[in-house]
């Protein structure tokens, strides 16, 4: 038995719940799972339909983004999951799709306004926008820059990646992460439910304020803080 | 057996009601169950998904907020409920949710308008929504103040609870209550439909005009009037 | 066994698909077969969940409106079946629903515009939408007058009931009808994602023209004309 | 057995998959399945529900339109299926459904703008959206003369069947088509997902822009060029 059944295993379920939480079209999501120790990540293999994925089939990728174990080809979006992995040592699973909502507030280029406490309850800012690409970095090792295109808006904005668990890539789609490939795939469901609710609070209100500070704080708190009382 | 085992069968049953009815993602919602007689609730244990709850798993609270029987931590709203129950003698069952079209409302800080039948069939006003809660109140004790934004808000504008069995709390989602747990999570789907036509007919029309009394009086006659003729 | 068996079979069937096809919510919808040598209609009984019907809870009632056979109240609509049956000899089901977009469209108070094929396949003119009903018919037998609301809505455009088989009562909801109660049924259906398309073509293109009368008369021709070629 | 049972199990299974898809409500779609060597296509008989379909009941038609095989009566699409075949030599599927936001974008008559990745993934430039046909097209042979407006259009614009595997139909709806029937599907729920995604797109910003070339050749080629390294 490999020595990777273990991540295989972990990003094998969490690549399952995608469909069944309605975020993907066919391929066009992948999710991944790393093992801090061994220096490596199972991700989905590329263009194979979810009906059709097994545990087996996921492909060990090290975080240069050399594939390991694996008889197919890693998800095209791999070295944009090496790259964060590489740079982000607190995170061991990274989530990508093309969820209907979060990506039309890509398409939009727009960051996600901070309107309510379903959102206060998960991060204290609008979900972030990442912007389009440089020409020169697309025509380079495309997805690797894409790695450096969500880094560079944290570092920019000043924002933790340990606290805001995900973003928009700009005329893209969704990428959100997490301690383990299950918080990652729940941030998924989170920031698809939230930007729908942003779109229709918008159409209800053009003019809707913001969510307020203290309650911002609160929310947050309730939930991250250290005096912190939600779940158990 | 636990004296309280009917509550928590009734909490149950309608906890789950919830994720059949599409109002609810991961653990976003809660419902409770009161005795009267026995002055408790059953409620929902905090952060606990729907399919790994049992009857077994609901909370006793008392209606000071004080948890009397179980293993786990109540449900983060747990003083909302009890201080609804305390002051509000004729409900039997209250639930909030974070439901896409309702919460979208409350972050929009509107009341939903009286358009129709299908909305005058269970209250003949609009669907209040309570302004946000000052500072002071946040940083209090948060969830308990949110039931006296309830009650204030029903208070100052002169409405009944037995008659208006909903509210939305402005930046944050929908609370509902009824008779019994069944009733508030019925009136839970009520306003999140009502909550989708509204928006859906100001698209349509943005002059749209509201019922007119005629009609609101009359439909929700046939259904709650002492002549009524709706249901068995 | 009752000599109603019949209706009473077909009007349960008609009524299990309204939920199928996601067209009511709890029971926000009735649909009734008639028997035109016998007089009478099988119709749901008011209030009762669909998950609770059978065939021989069905309600069977006369063109006046009286109730012939069975043991509960039957729907709250039944006046306004009746009515329709009365004067309309050629058709065999009607159905009332409260479904989301049909209904938008009702409280919003406009006509359905005919923009495309799907729509000219079924019927050449735009969705009616009768006008609110004026105070003296609400105060008197409302549901009675709701008949007459709408023939008199077809009388005053002169459109014919047999071409067209659907309405919107203006701050109410959609009604069907057709020669059985599975065309009207139909009829909802496609009300209903006739409602949406239109709503979402204006949102694409507020300026949308629609559809031209070459087209309207191919459509409705290759379907329903004396040469028509559609279906079997 | 048929000689053409090969094409017959073909379509079949790819009419049936438009259902699954949400791409068809009631008889409101049809798949084709042609077999280049013995010069015909199978197709969904006209007007028979989706649940009563079986590969038997497909009807085999030459690309001139004329029925070789079969007891039913073909799509009353079908002679735009025979002309698509007739001219476009390197297409083995052809789908045409109604598909509720496809559908509103041709209703609305406009192209499709390329917004993002999801889109470009597929196709380099809008979605196209053929114009309403002329008057006298309309008049004569109509289904056969939608063949030609489709063709018209690719050739007026100057784009390629074989780069661009979907239209919109002005007023009508969509019609896709692939080197199988089951690309055929695949692009039509493609093409379903980018039309929702571009509205809520011009909802969320109404000047989003369009995505920008170096993005539109980079996904393209990913996936299509010379050295595409999507899927297997």
């Amino acid at each position: 038995m490999s020595k990777y059944q273990h991540i295989k295993q972990s990003a094998y379920e969490a690549n399952m719940q995608l469909p069944k939480l309605g975020l993907v079209l066919f391929t066009f999501g992948n999710v991944s799972a790393a093992d801090r120790e061994l220096g490596v990540f199972a991700i989905k293999p590329s263009g194979v339909p979810y009906e059709d994925l097994t545990p087996e089939s996921m492909v060990i990728v090290d975080f240069d983004g050399n594939t390991v174990e694996g008889d197919l080809r890693p998800s095209s979006d791999t070295q944009t999951h090496a790259v964060l992995y590489k740079h982000w040592p607190n995170i061991g699973g990274i989530v990508h799709t093309h969820s209907t909502y979060g990506t039309a507030w890509a398409q939009a280029q727009r960051d996600i306004p901070i309107f309510g406490t379903t959102h206060a309850d998960h991060l204290t800012v609008d979900i972030p926008c990442a912007p389009p690409m440089d020409d020169e970095m697309i025509k380079g090792d495309y997805e690797y820059e894409t790695g450096f295109q969500i880094m560079n808006c944290f570092a920019e904005r000043g924002i933790s990646y340990e606290e805001v668990e995900m973003i928009l890539v700009g005329n893209h789609a969704p990428f959100t992460w997490g301690k383990t490939p299950h918080k990652a795939v729940y941030n998924s469901a989170v920031l698809e439910t939230v930007a729908q609710m942003a779109l229709l609070t918008e159409q209800i209100n053009p003019q809707a304020p913001k969510l307020k500070d203290a309650l911002i704080k609160k929310h947050y708190e309730r939930k991250h803080g250290p005096n912190s009382y939600y779940g158990q």
